[in-house]
Formats: structure tokens, sequence, C-alpha cells
């Protein structure tokens, strides 16, 4: 987390450094255009909310973290802002939970795909799916629903940070669990999702990394009462209210 | 306005109209990364204002186009998505108020100045001011503070479209009546500005121009009469309630 010439100390600088990176992304190759428009979008939504993990956020990062240990084949799907923002915590999380990394693009092409592939080999990943593409997501256009078979078409929870309305409704009627980190609780992924995470990226890929490896040596019925009784209603309630009022 | 597929009856016409523009703007240089991450956090703004103009900030808009016709020499400052978004609006509303048009950027290239320019140009514009670039507004860094000394530096009023919070405080305090368009009422430009547009750049600059030409007979007794009284932070403090509450 230093690869800006600014003191972890300054006042502003996680904002510098998402900046830098997403800047960085788009040199590499791996940030879209509309990539930027929605980064863009979630620094609103993140300032109304006083840049903040809010304590109904922390419970579904730890339900997240909960469903990707016991998964049968969890996958962490990743777009060019994601791995623009976040490598290193999506890798980490990756190792934590034994979860697949698949690159999965809204508007995918082969070159963004192998960029972000290799940025992802850069930062110590080993195994990245997307690049096969030889299955299809029912319900979507053809370059939007490519999946690789041994990847996110055969997880059985997949997590979504920032994923397009449709591409998460398609993913949850195929019957996966879907969890969706989004920072508009009034946007159509996130109300589809399992689990919605109203959070920036930055904070909730190292906090779902945190539980999980706090629940590491948790039994499957342990796990289970994690999950339990969670009411994604109450997340999308609370942040929605934090963003209209200000308060918590 | 019809240089997309889509008829103007579509929902979301706007919207594509806007993107279609936006991704136009980066392919011609226009449209800088920061842009349209500006964009973005516009969107999110403009989607919580519910995608309206609200009565306080139609009046905002009136009292905008007196200061435009009551100055001794109005400018309006063009940045890279204004010249994507809203060309042709741009030029009208110069037209409608005598107004000079000059490009100044926050992230100024010698480059992006003249793609801008030429944009402009194709659009019917006759005069663009901001390649001369002879004089520097006080207080800010060299690059940024680049102005033209027959444009923004001599101009009395200037109506600056999502321009960023240092610089809409050094023209502030050269003493120019500043006009500020800008989603975002808790954002500082807007805070500065004489006359605060919480408003959509799209819905905005159509309405001044209307409001120009039903105040264009006006004497100047009568356009003072439409600037006099005029709060800004009434206008500051309904767009924010709007975007915190949904309502009016």
């Amino acid at each position: 987390m230093s690869d800006i010439e600014v003191p972890e100390s300054h006042p502003r600088y996680q904002s510098l450094l998402t900046r830098h990176r997403i800047e960085d992304g788009v040199e590499k190759g791996i940030t879209s255009p509309q990539g930027l428009i929605a980064q863009g979008r979630g620094e609103a939504f993140d300032y109304l909310l006083g840049e903040r993990t809010l304590p109904s956020v922390d419970r579904a990062e730890r339900v997240a973290a909960a469903h990707l240990l016991r998964a049968r084949h969890p996958v962490l799907s990743v777009n060019g802002n994601v791995a623009a923002l976040v490598p290193d915590e999506l890798i980490t999380l990756a190792e934590a939970t034994g979860a697949d990394l698949e690159v999965n693009l809204f508007n995918r092409t082969e070159e963004r795909i192998h960029a972000i592939v290799d940025h992802l080999r850069e930062h110590g990943a080993c195994e990245v799916k997307g690049t096969t593409a030889d299955e299809r997501i029912p319900g979507l256009d053809h370059e939007r629903a490519k999946v690789d078979a041994d990847g996110i078409y055969d997880a059985d929870v997949v997590l979504v940070p920032l994923e397009d309305g449709d591409r998460a409704q398609a993913l949850a009627e195929m019957g996966k669990t879907e969890l969706v980190i989004d920072l508009n609780p009034l946007s159509r992924s996130p109300q589809t999702a399992a689990v919605p995470i109203i959070d920036n990226v930055i904070r909730a890929l190292p906090n779902i990394t945190t539980h999980a490896r706090d629940l590491a040596d948790a039994s499957s019925d342990q796990l289970d009462d994690v999950i339990a009784g969670f009411d994604p209603e109450t997340v999308l309630t609370e942040t929605e209210r934090a963003i209209r009022t200000g308060g918590d």
C-alpha cells in the first residue's frame, strides 16, 4: 500500500491512493471509461455514507466470509476497477478462503481480460480464470454471458464487486449465492444479492479477509450460525438511511 | 440532440445520450480520466436529486442569466466534460448573452486545449479563447493559473461549470461574480459561488438560455431586480435536503 509518495497519515491518503491506482489502471488498459464513471458514482455515495463501514455492513462482511468458507466452490469475480484498486487484497482474500479468481468484464475485450490477468499475476496471483470463457450465463447477451466452465459457471458462491444489475440477476437465477459489493443501496445488484455489501471495495475486501481469518477454524455448524438470520434488507435500509441523513 | 439511434421518448434517452457523448469525448481527447470520475460523481448526486431542476435552482438559473446579461464582460469557462456533453448549448448560451467562451482545464495540456477548441469550432463556435494563456489567476499553481488576458482574466462575470474548489475560490478572490454549476451542494466551488447552480449541465445550460432570452429586453434596473435578494444559501440548503431526503 505504498505506491504513492504520500505518508499514510496524510488526511487524504486513501483518496490519493485510489486516484493514483485508477489512473494507473487506465494506463495499463485495465480500467475502462465506463469503469471510471462508475468509480465516480461510488465516490459520491461513499462521501455521503461518511466513508466508513457501518455496523450492519461489517456484519454483512462477516456473513460473506462465512459463505466463502462454507462454499463447495467459491469464486471472486474481478473487473477492471477492482483489479486496479485492490489487486493485493483480492489475492489475499482468495488465499484466505480458498476461492478462485476469475476476470469477468461488463465490456469484455480479450485485450482487457489479458491485461487484468497479467496485472494480477504481477501482484502474485498464481491462477487467474476468465480467459477460457467456455460457458455462458443463461439469459445474457453473448459477450456479457461468457464465463469459465470450471470457474463462475461451476461456482456455488460468487463475490461480485461492482457488478451490473442484469448480470447480478442472471447469476442469482442460476441459484448461486451472490455476495455483491456496491456503494449504492438503491441499485439492482445489491438488491438482488444474498449478501449486499454497501461499502468501498478498499475497506470491504480487507475486512472480509479479517473475518475469514477469524472464522478459519470454525466448524460448518458454526459458519451456518454466522449466516443464519442475516437479513439483506437491514443492510439496504440502514445504508440508505445513512446516505440520506448522514447518520448511522 | 440526435447523435444516438434511440428515440427521445426512450425512458433512458438522456442517460444514454450523456454516456455516448462522454465516450465520444474520450475518443476525441477532450475528456480526461479525472473528468470521467467527476461525471460519475455528478451522476450519483443527480440520481439522488431525482434528475430534475428544483424550483430554487430554476431561480438561480434566472439570476445567472441576469448576471450574464448585466455583465461588462461575461465569460463561459469550458472544461473537457462540458465541451463533450453540451457543446451546442454552450454556444447558444454564449450567443444569447454576448459571453465569450474560454477553454480552461484543471489538468491543462496544450493538446486537450486544442482538441476542445476544435470540437467547439466543429459545433459552430466562431471565437474560442483559452489558447493564449497570457495571464495568471493569483494564488494558483502555474499550469492551473493560466487564463487569457482578454478572457477570464478581464471578465467581471464567469460561469464555471464543474470547477474545482481551489480555482473557484481564487476567481472569487479576484472579485469576479462566479456562477458555478455543480451537482454536489456540499463541495467547495458552489459554496464559494455568488450563484450556486446545483443542476446537471444538460438541464442547466438550456434553462439559463431560456431565461436569458426571456430577459433579453429587460433594462439594467429590471436585471438588478432579478438579481436582488437572491440568497445562495437557500439553493445549497434546499438541494442538500432534496438529495438527503429525496423530497423537494
